[in-house]
C-alpha cells in the first residue's frame, strides 16, 4: 500500500504501531492460558504464581495502549473509518485484557485444587476444553497479524465445540459431587476453572469478530459466541 | 458554565447527549438486576424472560452509543482531553453491558433453579449480596448523573462488604452441597448466580473509577475492585 500523503502515512505507522502492541500482548495472554490450564494439571504452585505476576504486565499494556490511542486521536484526527478501526483495536485490547484476568483466576484456584489428591482425572477435562480455547486464540491472532480471514469461520466451529465440551464438563463434575462429597470442593472449583475456560473462547470470538471488522470493514453480526447452556443442566440426584 | 465559542457548545452538547443516553442504559441495567433477582427469589419465570429480552436492548443501546461516540469524535475532533472523557463514557457503557449480561445469566439459572422445592432458604443469601449490589449500582449511577464524587468512597466500603458476603456464602453454599447430596444442583447454579452479583459490584466499582475521572480529572489507581477471594476456599468434607 502507498501512502498518499505525510498524514496518511503517519496514522499508518501509528496503526502499525498498535497492531506490534496487540501482538505482544497476544503472546503474553496466550501464554498465560497456557501456563495456568498447565499448572492446574501439575499442581504447579510456582507456575500458577508466574500466571499471577504476568496479569499485571498485561494490564500495564492495555493502559499504555489506551493512552497511546488518545494521543493517536488527538494528534491525527483520524475520518470516522479509521475511528471505527482504532476502536476496534482497542476492543481487541480489553478482550486480551481479559483472558489475562480468566487465566489468573485459575491460577489462584491451582492452590486449593493441589491440596486435594483425587483431582488428577478431573482435570483432564479442563486440559482439554484448554487445549481448544488456546488453539481458538492463535487462531485469531494469526489472523489479526496476517490480516487473514479465510479461516475465520474455524473459530466459530471451535466455539461450538468448545461450549458443547464445556456443557458435558460441567454435567460430569456434578455428577462426580454427588457421588462423593469429598468431591465437592475441588469440583466446584473445576467448575469455575471450566467458565473461565470457556469464557475465555467466548472472547477470542469477540476478537475474531474484531479482526474480521478491521480487516473487511463490515460487520459479522451473527457472528455472536453462543450462550453458556448449563445454565439449563440439572443433575438427577442419587437420592432423589 | 458558558461555552467560549460555538465548537465548544457542539462538544458539550454531544457530552449531554452521551450522559442522557448512559442514564438511560443504567436505569435499564438496575431494573434488570432488581428483576434477575426478584425472578430467583420468587421462581417467577415469567420475570426471568423478560430480563433475558431486555439484554437486547441494552446491547443495542451500547452499540448504538459506540457508533455515536464514533462521529463525534470525527466531527468535534475534541482534545486528548476531551478525548479522554468521552473513553470514560464508553468505558461506563461497556461496564453497563457486562452488568446486563451477568444479569441475563442469573435470569436464564431461575429456570433450573425453580424445579427445585429446597431452593428457597439457599437464595435468601443471594437477595441480600444483590441488595448491596444494587445499592452500589445507585450510587455510581447517581454520582454520574449529578457528577457529584462526595460519596464515592462508599462504593468502595460497600465493595469490600459484598466481597466478604460473597466468600460466606461461598462457603455456605459448599456445606449445604456437602451435607445432601440433592442441594448439589441447585447449589451450584447458585454459586454462579452469587459469582455474577459479586461481579456486578465489580463493575460497579469500575464505573465509580470512571465518574471520579469525569468529574475530577484525576485517576484513582489505587481504587481497583477486590479479587474474589473464594478461590482459597477449601471447606471441610464430612468424610475426609
Amino acid at each position: 500500500m502507498v501512502p498518499t500523503n505525510h498524514t496518511v502515512k503517519s496514522f499508518d505507522d501509528d496503526m502499525k504501531f498498535l497492531a506490534h502492541k496487540i501482538a505482544e500482548m497476544g503472546g503474553l495472554a496466550e501464554r498465560m492460558v497456557e501456563n495456568s490450564i498447565s499448572a492446574l494439571v501439575k499442581s504447579d504452585i510456582q507456575l500458577a504464581q508466574k500466571v499471577i505476576a504476568d496479569d499485571l504486565i498485561l494490564d500495564e499494556a492495555e493502559a499504555l495502549l489506551d493512552e497511546k490511542v488518545v494521543l493517536i486521536i488527538a494528534q491525527r484526527q483520524p475520518m470516522a473509518a479509521d475511528l471505527r478501526e482504532v476502536f476496534s483495536t482497542i476492543r481487541i485490547a480489553t478482550d486480551l485484557e481479559r483472558i489475562g484476568d480468566l487465566a489468573k483466576n485459575i491460577a489462584k484456584r491451582v492452590v486449593a485444587i493441589s491440596e486435594r489428591s483425587n483431582s488428577v482425572n478431573l482435570v483432564r477435562g479442563i486440559e482439554h476444553l484448554g487445549d481448544l480455547a488456546l488453539a481458538q486464540l492463535k487462531e485469531v491472532l494469526d489472523a489479526f497479524g496476517s490480516r487473514s480471514v479465510t479461516r475465520i469461520n474455524m473459530v466459530r466451529d471451535r466455539d461450538d465445540e468448545i461450549d458443547a465440551m464445556y456443557t458435558s464438563l460441567f454435567r460430569e463434575l456434578l455428577t462426580y459431587m454427588m457421588e462423593d462429597p469429598r468431591n465437592i470442593t475441588t469440583c466446584t472449583h473445576l467448575l469455575f476453572c471450566a467458565k473461565n475456560v470457556e469464557r475465555i473462547g467466548d472472547h477470542a470470538t469477540n476478537i475474531a469478530e474484531s479482526v474480521y471488522y478491521i480487516v473487511t470493514g463490515e460487520r459479522l453480526s451473527t457472528f455472536r459466541p453462543k450462550e453458556d447452556k448449563t445454565h439449563r443442566i440439572v443433575v438427577d440426584e442419587p437420592n432423589a
